[in-house]
């Protein structure tokens, strides 16, 4: 086991009408003016927005919204929102949707209090050392942003994706009712599912030895997904099977699945380039990428496959042949992702072929290898892409 | 899934070597005078109290201290303790071992800034409203107070044992460094393996429906300890063994496993009052006590201990039987047990029939029934206590 440190201080309001705490809360964590941060229709739509925005004035906080967030988020809005905290002098970022509004919300709570150009933080060429709090109340369980210290960013001009990074990022509190997942399509759903398994098994598929307890988190982790969101595609309003993804989603990213070892992240860099040309559901095309990864992985280091066939996907072990048994590991994971509805191909996501050179690059831009579990060299990556083709 | 709030935002620092970095974390939170705690004389005996004293001194971080704090602490103690923190107006308490001493530092830690006599808290009369910041340096895998908000004293005089809870509790920081557990005599590490199953169990055993996430997450930190302890009893300076049982031991007691259901806490509490009788080793008292408990329960809602058989110990699902089934799981406990050298009755651990009465009075002092997955009645914890005999 490696030394670690771990750290998660978020205040997490759990369950069906949480949503109702939120004046609360705000007033707990200092919030005297708000900015209302979010997406597109669909709260308007589920009336959330509406309840929200009567708590608060029953409340009597004053706040000013902005929404328009995209899936991928772009650096466009988050300029707008740095511009109207300023402008309005807002101390708390509540942040009302999916992983991307979150992201956004980071963004524009780091930047509003930071005098350069806030994409700074996302080029590495500035650490973020205040932001204003900022408070969650999460609509879809996938990204885990409720509960990490990250933000990923699109930038609009070169269509990179960069991430950052603070623990002033992670919110002081998230408010998680899985009711309020049961209006999610099937497609991002299941989307979301995946995204959280990825989040476990970019932690999961490790060399360091002995991490005994955090590899049965991450089983505990993904065993539990996998058989929850057959469930939910059978039965949107299952309130118990969202309720154990939403969970698991928080679980998946705030690193209690992750600490001493070191982590891989190459499916993930892989599908961030994937998205940021052909704005993908990320976790769609982490289904595309991740199969593909483990199947190249297997030929040169299949060893945690092999756990990852017995352990998580109860295949018996057979002794002669530990390569075959991860094999049918990666097939039942395999069968899993087409069973709930994801894709498998790039054509099935609008990806060319062509830009299989391209989005190596961007992978590769500031190093020579990706990941960790097996250090992928550029032709290794251009490989796995084509096998998605 | 039950409604709930989850909340843990101390900063852990784990690994070898991690008390070098004590003094930063003090300055990180606020400290500038310190009451050192501590125990026996173990961490004199190691050479930890020379390395703390050494590495506030060099920091400039003035400290008073007070030793002698004893396994089951005693409000005795805390009244010096407080005593000392007023006259020498500290502002922060760093406790340097094991449950007891967090205990009984988070005691002094809310009691020398409240006017009132500190039991209060423990005897419920008042409610924790504020506490000097606590910082630890743990000695002993087992209590799990490193990362909860609870704290256990033994009144002196009645030789009742309270528990007092609050969020302000919670260690600021909690150093937890896997080697300075290597010293530990077998029957404390093992009696700390016991406390950590222990404190899994009394959530894991739970009628409420569809916690899959939280059953999967305790099933995790169960098997870890399961596999860890047995290679620990074999080579107490397996490190990578008691790194596992070591953030086992905060995983099962800040409440990560306990979420969105309702708790036990039977054995737990049957156990207090055997170890404030006796002094017996808290871990050990529970390895009488569980298994019978265990037993006891079968007869009357066996579902969980067909879970517990099944997915901790491995035992093959017998359909036609499922108590068979869970009677496995029992005695493969109780194998486990004996195998790490628990003790397994009242005799072994110096208690008396006679005080059955009182110890059954103590435990129901404010209620009529103990415990949640059962719901025992006075005759029900008599019985309990009498098969131990």
């Amino acid at each position: 086991m490696d030394n670690f440190t771990y750290f998660s201080p978020t205040y997490f309001d759990f369950g069906r009408g949480a949503q109702a705490h939120v004046a609360d809360l705000i007033r707990k964590y200092g919030g005297s003016k708000v900015l209302l941060h979010y997406g597109g229709g669909s709260i308007k739509k589920s009336g959330l927005y509406d309840e929200i925005v009567k708590i608060l004035s029953d409340a009597g906080i004053p706040f000013v919204e902005l929404g328009g967030v995209k899936p991928n988020p772009r650096n466009g809005l988050v300029y707008e929102g740095i511009e109207l905290a300023r402008k309005e002098q807002v101390d708390f970022v509540l942040a009302v949707g999916g992983g991307s509004v979150i992201d956004s919300s980071k963004a524009i709570a780091a930047g509003s209090v930071y005098d350069g150009d806030f994409m700074d933080f996302y080029r590495g060429k500035a650490s973020i050392e205040k932001a204003l709090p900022v408070g969650t109340i999460l609509t879809i369980a996938a990204a885990g942003s409720e509960g990490s210290p990250v933000t990923v960013i699109t930038d609009e001009e070169t269509l990179i994706k960069k991430g950052a990074r603070s623990d002033l990022l992670r919110p002081k509190f998230s408010i998680l009712n899985p009711e309020l997942t049961c209006t999610l399509p099937p497609y991002q759903t299941a989307a979301g599912a995946t995204d959280i398994i990825m989040h476990i098994c970019e932690r999961y598929f490790s060399n360091t030895e002995e991490v005994e307890i955090t590899d049965r988190m991450c089983e505990a982790v993904l065993k539990t997904v996998i058989y929850e969101t057959p469930r939910v595609m059978k039965d949107p309003d299952n309130y118990e099977a969202r309720a154990n993804i939403m969970w698991s989603g928080m679980l998946a990213h705030n690193n209690i699945c992750g600490v001493g070892r070191e982590q891989d992240w190459a499916s993930h860099h892989m599908e961030h380039e994937l998205s940021a040309l052909y704005d993908v559901t990320h976790g769609a095309g982490l289904a595309v990428i991740a199969p593909k990864w483990m199947r190249y992985v297997l030929e040169i280091n299949p060893h945690k496959l092999v756990q990852f066939a017995t352990r998580v996907w109860d295949i018996p072990m057979d002794e002669n042949d530990s390569k075959a048994t991860a094999l049918k590991g990666i097939e039942a994971f395999e069968a899993f992702l087409k069973e709930i509805g994801m894709p498998e191909t790039f054509a099935d996501v609008g990806a060319k072929k062509e830009d299989i050179e391209l989005m190596t690059d961007k992978v590769l831009r500031t190093k020579d290898t990706e990941g960790f579990y097996v250090k992928l060299k550029r032709d290794d990556v251009i490989k796995i892409y084509e096998n998605c083709v």
